[in-house]
C-alpha cells in the first residue's frame, strides 16, 4: 500500500459511511464476489450511488466505468485508509463494569485498536490481569507510559471524575481520547477527543420506543 | 411522576443532549449544589445557554428566572424523561467478544436495560451462563420469548448474519434493535433501530490521529 495517500480532508461524515461499505464487500467477498459497483451497494445500504462513489474518492482506488471496482482492492484499501491495519496502542482508564467489559472485547484488535494495559485506584483489582491485560494503578500511569507509549486513551471513569482523568492521560502522552462516560470533557487543541455515549444511544431508543 | 408528559417530538440531537446535561447535574449535585441554571450548564459544556433551555423545554420542568432548576427535579424529571428509571428488558444475540462484554456490563442496568438472556449457537457457550445471566441456542429464541418478552434485541454477531438475524428477532417479539455491527441493517416501519459502529468511531479517532 505504499501508494495510499492518507487524506485529512474527508468528511467526517462519509468517513463514518466508509466502515459500512467495507462491511458489505466483505460480505459480497465471502460469498464469491470479485467486482461491486456503487449502485449495486446503494441497493443494500441506504446510501445513494453517486454519494458513495463520492465517498470512495477519498479513498486511493478507482472504479472502472460501467464495471465497479475489484474487491479485493477495495476491501484492502478501506482498510488500510480507516487505519484498521494499523496497531494503534490503548490504555484504558476506569476498569469498572464498562472498563473491564472492553478489556474483554478481543474484536478490537481486529480493527486496530490494541489496548496494553487498564489504570484504576480500586485495590481489588489493581496489579491483577484482565484477559491478560495488566490492570495498575492510576498513579503508576505517568512513569509507565513512558516506556509503554499508549497513543489513546479509553475513559470509562465515573462522570465526576473524567475531566481530571482526561488531563491526566495527556500529561502522560495520550493524543487521543475515546470517551464513554456522559460527561462532556474538554481537551486542549491537537488532542483528539471521541465520544461514544451509549447511555444517549440508549436513551434514543428508549425515546422512541416509548413513541 | 405521574405529571411526566412523554413527547415524541424532541428532535433526536436535544434528546442526545440531555444525558450531558443529566450527567453534569448530577456531578453538581455530589458537590452539594441544589440550583442550576442554564448559563452555569452552558459554561461547563460546549452548548448554549439558549440552547440548553430549549432542549429542557421539552421535558416537563420549570426554571423560576434569574434562579435556576433545582437539581433534584432536573435529575428526576431527566432520568424519568430519558426512561433510566424504568426496566426495558433486552437479549443479546452473538455472544461474542463484544457481546459477552455487553453481559458483563451491569452499568448498562442502572440506565434502564435488563439484559435477560444471550443467544448464540456455538456449543462451546449455549446453556451456560455469563455474569449470571444465562445463554440460549438461538434457535430457542422464538419460543423462550413468549414467555422472556424481551422487547429489546442486542445485535453483536458477524455482519454477513446480521439481517436475517435482526428479522428473526424482530419475529420473535423483539421491538427495537440496538445494532453493534458494521453492517446496514433494514427494519420494517415501526421497528426501532440505533446503530451504535464502535469501528466507525476506531476510524474517525484513526484519521484524526494520522491528520
Amino acid at each position: 500500500m505504499s501508494d495510499l495517500i492518507y487524506s485529512a480532508k474527508i468528511p467526517e461524515p462519509a468517513l463514518r459511511r466508509l466502515p459500512w461499505y467495507l462491511s458489505y464487500v466483505k460480505l459480497l467477498k465471502s460469498q464469491g464476489e470479485t467486482i461491486v459497483s456503487s449502485t449495486q451497494i446503494a441497493k443494500k445500504i441506504d446510501v445513494s450511488a453517486s454519494q458513495i462513489a463520492k465517498d470512495l474518492s477519498y479513498v486511493d482506488i478507482s472504479g472502472k466505468t460501467r464495471v465497479g471496482y475489484d474487491i479485493d482492492d477495495l476491501i484492502n484499501v478501506l482498510e488500510s485508509f480507516l487505519g484498521f491495519t494499523n496497531t494503534h496502542t490503548a490504555v484504558v482508564f476506569g476498569v469498572g463494569s464498562l472498563g473491564a467489559a472492553l478489556l474483554s472485547d478481543s474484536g478490537l484488535e481486529q480493527f486496530g485498536l490494541k489496548i496494553i494495559a487498564g489504570y484504576d485506584v480500586n485495590p481489588a483489582i489493581v496489579n491483577h490481569a484482565i484477559h491478560h491485560i495488566p490492570v495498575f494503578h492510576s498513579n503508576e500511569f505517568i512513569e509507565r507510559n513512558k516506556e509503554m507509549k499508549a497513543e489513546i486513551g479509553v475513559l470509562t471513569v465515573p462522570p465526576g471524575a473524567a475531566q481530571e482523568v482526561s488531563e491526566y492521560m495527556i500529561r502522560g502522552g495520550v493524543k487521543a481520547i475515546w470517551n464513554f462516560t456522559p460527561f462532556r470533557i474538554r481537551v486542549p487543541e491537537g488532542t483528539v477527543l471521541q465520544n461514544t455515549s451509549l447511555y444517549a444511544h440508549l436513551a434514543v431508543m428508549f425515546n422512541r420506543l416509548n413513541g
